[in-house]
């Protein structure tokens, strides 16, 4: 009945919960006021840890190395993990290397598979997925003006790309690129494994966001191909197929994305009942007996429930008849979680009080950055238009008969 | 997985749906414009209908005479007669009889079951359940003023009641009393049956609710037990029980409501998005490419969808847990779809323009007359402070443990 | 400073608010559930007071025989009246006959001038304003189908209108035509007076609004013109005119409308603040203790204050500079203040419990009457897109230098 | 009428606007990426052409230093300052300067004035304000444990306060301490200044604040009074003076905040329009042919323009009637105008995509930084509940006659 969780599985939530209560929690101070560096010996301390409990990158096939959850079951583990901002990198489970593990699974070539899928879910390099353009319109994917041109048995990459997350130290790049000017619009492009550091390819500035720069993982770079030249085995998928692939890798990260943010939302949440019920107000009352705050405590417990439900239940659309056809539960997740995660967020910070805007907690981290749910992976408003076109289309179809 | 719906269900649910729209979606007109007596024979024509299909009171056991309908599967029905206004009275499953039946169900006697249960479950009379009272929060069950004061073998009932729902040529009422008014404030109370016209129960006025007294089913009456005298062996449950059994009826209750709004919802969007496709702006556009009308169809969609799951979810928690442990899960739905039915019809009418306002379209009876979901069954502050509470007091017994 | 007012006019303020509470008010009950015919001998004997009061069609000049009261001091005697549904009629500034009066003070010629214009102002004639049709978004007022053929002196009219309000006993129409039809889209229409009952003038169907027909001043209906002769000499300003003629009435009418909205919201929140002063709940607290109720009463009194402000500020921006400049600010309290008026409404319902829903009070035929607000006139999404372009086109103009 | 400005008034807030414009819009780029202490020597140039410009902390009265703008005049200066983060602090009105400022204009001794405020007037040095108090709810200034114990003709003082902005390299702060324990609760407090640097303050820590420590002007510091001595002729008004001297710098000071925030709101709206009015959709099409992109443009203008109307009207009521009286009035635009803020900057930040989250434009250090603009002088909460227990008390003031 329902989502319901196998008693397996659970004892892994349980476990996985525990390990980010304990060991990852105690590391938020440090996160939140240190350079991001001064954390990485700790985090590959943790990952051994982890792969000692074989989930390392649990959610990619055992045969390649990974923990060989499947997709809903891993939606749980996501959710947990997300209650800490570093719990998906500390399992290898991170945005954008998750998404690249699924996508070179089902495309890449032997050779590509052992020397750049294995040592990713390995956790011995991290990666970067180069797509998004200055001056371009992220919500539209066939709008790109970076060029991959032919060169005998190699390509030269060209053009400029930014918000490349994470290309800081990642030992791979993969490079969304227009191979075919000419063809229709979603089959003008490809993509290219990029090995890293690359004479090629330049770190033009780390973009300040949210008032950060940061630093390996955490930073998003705006970078330059510059004659970058590639073999052409090392293409990702056929020519011409980025468009189709990008669109594939998209369905099942915004699960993933998704199901973190249901956890920043159980975590923002124990935190406001907590304060609630610990904040004295004068001498015999808490904040938790004003109703304002009772207020945010139900409908905050309410909108997660059916955040979480509504993803599961996208997350089974997909498993039955595949991302394409799932478009309009996907684009709902992407409009309703984030909505609820920044109303949770907000309404655990005014719980706080001036503490709420301060580093003493999480939040705020959160509140800055994840604002960012409701623009990448396209804004709201583009999903809302694509759920309204599909009904609107079905309409128009029903009434043809 | 998930909320699935197994074939034989979805068979009865195609049938229903097709039931709803050929037959009652047609009756809208003389519903929305003329005395709803001149509706009674055609309803009573098209409960034969039903009770051929074998769906009469679908929710009730078979050995009363009800359709067998699991508690989950009647959801799912409940969510399709919802799309019609008085779907639920055709297929005797309306409030309050639903829910008095269910009550009745579980804590008559044999002679009670016989003589008041099964006709209900037949259809061959209505009842009403006599709570609220002038005055006096209706969100405050334990405050109660009407009493009921044993002599000999009878009980002598006098005092008001309020928005006592379709009791206007009812087969009889229930009534909600004091008889131990020094008890514990939850054992304060006793229920009645009233067999219907009786001389000790007058109806004061019909109510005027949203610019309509209403009849028959559809009325709110204030009434006034005048020594009203009923036979001790007409108490229903035992003496000062009525308070449990009171809480008990609205869980389930609470379900059906909320399926039904969903229903709603189902339908307004639907007509949204048909006035969308068709309502012509200038030559070459329709009212579907505005992209705020846009917005409040995907905006729907994701709600609507969101809600329904977040109603299967707390629906099955009764069935795991019962009603008193879900009680959180139940005060979720009760807050959060009526936030949800409130804003897609408003946005329904939106679209509509000019025609939303009036009766050419089902959509203002709704707006006027749903508009008491945020209010009955607990207005949506008291829920969320029941929520509130829990949380806070989950918290402090896990401090503590 | 600010918004003052004189002593003379805060003199006439208070006496008008005196006599709609203590002349007005008691007559609701009546008002809510008799038809409206009842009460015209009732209002006919309280006009005569206020015409002794010199405070009839008060917004028109006196050399008409009104009240002669400048267009930003009847905005708050129009906040005074707007607090009673009936307030404004009783005070002959009523839609649609304040602007029809004031349209034509600008554009009759003198015959008409006493024909027409002066039993309007003196109240004892009403009037109607038929330019919406059915099928044509009413967003767009070039977008008509009636016709106004000339045939030698007369012209003839022919088609359908709908939502003409109050035009049941009313004294004549105004009738809003397609004249040329192959003039530029703006000057195709031309106004014709249409005295009452005519033949050629048929009322088609009270339409069903909110669940009332309505009678007399109370109604919208559908009529249609079936060669309704007409002389040339009744045609309304010069031919082709229509368009910008009706312009000319919204920028005034949409300052009324919004002063009689703050009224309502200003009712309602006063009857918020009583019951929560005086509703019970339990032994020692009143429902005004409770946090989300003091809520709704202080968002209710910001958010009304802002917008008074916002409706003074637009009707001197119309003062200064002409309604065709003040476009963006009349827009602005288009969407703003309906948006109020809703919330508050809605707020005093919640705070009413179950007694919001009836028609105890008058707040639910706001509920159902006043959610026009959002749609007439120009729906919400009409006005925004103008505001838009305007800030859109500004920009540009700047650039450009 | 309305708030009309002078024509010199007009100049002078001309001449700002474009000293903004011209002077501070181009060091964003500097103010957002680099350490503020950078900055530093900049500002003290532009400090001089401000001074020969005659503004100067303009907001006071020029026998002082200042430059004699009336409280409702600088209003409007305010809205302009409040475009650039450095608006203020370059015109030497920066809060928490510019309060300190008024409330000592009106409580210091001669001496005092000599000493403290004449060189803070003239931008020699800066100030703080130690109020608030970690555990301690910064909505109730009467719960309070720093002491000053009086030894001699000195007051010794101790204890820890937390949020005192602007501490690092200010020139004096002013303590606010309990003296008299055992007065009724506003009777307690009296305040001190503490020349600074002092042996006996020490700053603990700054506080990261939404991700930053911040320098200077820009840090909120924990600090401890540890047996700090300071001569009895230092306090500053009388004894147990210093709740009522808090509560009268509270009034002007929400005043000068929300005019500042209109100032952000107006620059907000500015840049959403034009990133609308520029950024390419396709190649026909711009962000500001969005339906959806027009309705934040539309409801943003209409809502900061109620917004600086219902702060002026606040702004008047101080002056008329004091602002103890005018409570209600400061409490409305406390809640109100924030809550547009947010709004206004959250939309301007969706217009950018991508590029708002970052430190490209100056969007997202005010999404940071002015989210206390909620919790600051008194979180939403507790102004909503100063409006209605006033709103309820008057309604039982007028019942009992």
């Amino acid at each position: 009945m329902g989502f319901d969780v196998t008693p397996e599985l659970q004892a892994k939530i349980d476990t996985v919960r525990e390990f980010v209560r304990t060991e990852l929690y105690p590391l938020e101070p440090q996160f939140l006021t240190r350079p991001f560096t001064e954390l990485l010996p700790t985090i590959a301390e943790l990952r051994k840890k982890v792969a000692a409990m074989g989930m390392l990158a649990s959610h990619m096939p055992t045969d390649i190395g990974g923990g060989g959850l499947h997709f809903l079951e891993f939606a749980r583990i996501s959710e947990e993990l997300g209650k800490s901002p570093i719990g998906l990198l500390v399992f290898n489970s991170q945005a954008p290397d998750a998404g690249n593990m699924e996508l070179m699974y089902k495309h890449v070539t032997p050779e590509q598979r052992e020397r750049f899928l294995r040592p990713l879910v390995a956790g011995e390099v991290r990666s970067a997925f180069t797509m998004t353009e200055p001056g371009h319109a992220g919500s539209n994917p066939v709008d790109m003006s970076v060029t991959a041109v032919k060169d005998g048995d190699h390509y030269v990459i060209n053009g400029r790309k930014w918000f490349s997350t994470a290309i800081e130290n990642a030992g791979f790049a993969i490079a969304m690129t227009v191979t075919n000017p000419k063809a229709p619009p979603h089959q003008r492009a490809s993509m290219f494994f990029v090995p890293l550091p690359h004479p090629g390819l330049k770190i033009l500035r780390k973009i300040s966001v949210m008032g950060e720069t940061g630093h390996d993982f955490f930073c998003h770079c705006e970078i330059e191909y510059d004659n970058c030249r590639v073999p052409a085995t090392d293409m990702l998928g056929g020519e011409g197929q980025a468009f189709r692939l990008a669109q594939d890798r998209l369905g099942p990260g915004r699960i993933h994305h998704c199901m973190r943010w249901i956890g920043i939302c159980e975590r923002a949440l124990d935190m406001m009942v907590e304060r609630a019920r610990t904040r004295k107000l004068g001498h015999d009352r808490v904040l938790g007996d004003m109703q304002s705050v009772q207020n945010w405590i139900a409908e905050s417990r309410a909108e997660i429930d059916a955040a979480r439900l509504l993803v599961l239940n996208a997350a089974e659309a997909i498993e039955k008849k595949g991302a394409q056809n799932a478009r309009v539960e996907i684009s709902c997740i992407k409009i309703f979680v984030p909505q609820v995660l920044m109303k949770v967020i907000d309404r655990a910070i005014q719980t706080h009080g001036a503490m709420g805007m301060t580093d003493d907690t999480i939040l705020s981290w959160w509140y800055r950055h994840e604002r960012g749910s409701r623009i990448y992976d396209g804004p709201d408003e583009v999903h809302k238009v694509v759920i309204a076109r599909a009904l609107l289309k079905e309409h128009a179809l029903k009434e043809r008969g």
